[in-house]
């Protein structure tokens, strides 16, 4: 027999959750059906959009059911398979995380694809994360070369690939960051960088100054005084990609949205929100194409902040919302 | 010599403009030059959007010049022309209201469309505030026969032309008017009728119970807390397109923004600002081929509330904004 450890949470929080809420629990696994697979896993993705999945409500993914394993990427081997094609030893990313051992149907998990990076690229910069940013400034935004750009958490996971990629399609890039540690790392990548941890009216003089020419797209990270900020900033025709608003996943109440909105009117700009998973079908190959020699060659640069062990997975999760991470936040297993 | 009289203001106002903004002026014309053409109006049209002219910034119209004639949609008669074309007796629209006489560029001027109504409707349901009905479903919304949609100012202008294009393409239709008469005349039409001159929280109500299945497009045209209860029972990938935020015209300073904005991430919604002039192009015989039928043959309903005489003009104007027009607002000329 084999067990699986994973995370379950009893109740569903207000606010910022406290690390007390997650509780490990072990279980066995029943045996393999036909076409299903058993996983151990290497990597372990924590995400902003959990919060989401925490709150008992649908917003634009189901909620965790209490109780049960928590959902998120992961990154494995198969160790046993009753697939016709998954063989043990392959590595596949799957929504099994949260957990050491994953079991799942066959067709819940997708084998890596021929690109030569670390594997666990794939849960950052080559996986979700990675396929948000692109989706969002290409699909979402129809980003032209002559755009100006600003992207809001300018060095998280989804973040850093985005202003990296606006950069390399020549667009002249804004980044905000929360702290100056990230914000030196985004001017050494020649992105201009402010904080988005003042006020709108602070953050609006320093977006002034950054791109007097005005924003032509937001990728919007953050909501708050900073989407507020930026609409005042932006030209004419200008496009929002919302994806999205980790100021807000853990007010218990709804503060005040941007008093600007009617800027949306007087400069006829395009706000959209979206989710990977709903753009990417269809794209997957133009996304690996695109991206991935970028990523194999170095061009684009992906940092991790990594932790190790099971154990430290709400901690990881929990630190994204400290804004403690640089890059893809990470869960290392044995 | 030929004498215009016109309309003019001598300073940008704050909040709801006063009568004695409007200041009537006279003037000689000047011979007119090689393709120019004279037109004797006959009927002039007062829109919202003109509040927006008189703000000294430039929004998404330049602003008014201060002590020269206001501008805005007019229907007369050419009374002199020196243009190839276009001859003394033909009826023209063109952007030269506020006054009597207008003198302008020949390529100013457009000759009416060979349709059998009244020529007023050239200012109105088959003019500038029909084709913003008609772009803003058909292009900026894209609307399909199975939406449920929401249109504020239902019964205005170009509120009322929207709500029944959408009921003639077979969708469900629920318009907000704020007063008694102006819902009455919605129900009689087939359209669920609600109040928006309600708290945030009582318009969600009243929209719960209208459309218990939620709304897929939100044709914008008030904005303030109607826009934040539309924003709470929006279907995921609804369309918002934003024509106009009335409630927020006359507003000194900015009021807080819809606490809920972050609905647009949550549910995949794309909310879009648009004005007329810049999506028409292209698009005006499709409009007349598709409206033109259902106006002369009276399937589309359209309301007119007329003042008369030039001097008038700025209380048809003030009129828009205590919502006592119901359908157009025009002035008609001796």
């Amino acid at each position: 027999m084999t067990q699986s450890r994973y995370f379950t949470i009893s109740e569903y929080p207000e606010g910022l959750p406290e690390r007390s809420l997650f509780q490990l629990e072990t279980q066995e696994l029943p045996e393999l059906k036909e076409g299903e697979v058993r996983i151990r896993n290497q990597w372990l993705s924590v995400d902003p959009y959990m919060r989401g999945r925490m709150s008992g409500v649908k917003t634009y993914v189901e909620p965790f059911e209490l109780n049960k394993p928590l959902q998120g990427g992961a990154l494995g081997k198969i160790i046993e398979s009753r697939h016709q094609t998954l063989k043990e030893g392959d590595r596949v990313v799957h929504m099994g995380g949260w957990r050491d051992v994953a079991q799942l149907s066959g067709d819940q998990v997708q084998p890596l694809p021929d690109i030569d990076v670390p594997p666990q690229a794939f849960l950052g910069v080559l996986g979700m994360p990675g396929m948000t940013a692109w989706v969002g400034l290409t699909l979402v935004a129809e980003l032209k070369s002559s755009d100006t750009v600003l992207i809001s958490a300018a060095s998280g996971a989804v973040g850093s690939l985005a202003a990296q990629l606006a950069s390399q399609k020549g667009c002249t890039v804004i980044g905000s960051a929360g702290s100056q540690e990230k914000r030196e790392w985004l001017e050494a990548h020649g992105i201009k960088a402010i904080d988005h941890h003042q006020s709108a009216d602070e953050i609006k003089k320093a977006l002034k100054e950054a791109a007097p020419q005005g924003i032509d797209v937001y990728y919007e990270n953050v909501g708050g005084p900073m989407l507020e900020a930026a609409l005042d900033v932006m030209n004419d025709f200008g496009r929002i990609a919302v994806c999205g608003m980790i100021s807000r996943y853990n007010e218990a109440a709804p503060s005040a949205g941007p008093a600007n909105i009617s800027a949306v009117l007087t400069k006829r700009l395009r706000m959209q929100g979206f989710i990977v998973y709903e753009w990417i079908k269809g794209h997957e190959q133009a996304f690996y194409q695109q991206v991935g020699p970028l990523v194999a060659d170095g061009r684009i640069e992906y940092r991790e902040t990594m932790e190790e062990g099971l154990e430290r997975t709400p901690d990881a999760f929990l630190a994204l919302f400290e804004g403690s991470n640089q890059g893809k936040m990470l869960v290392k297993l044995d």
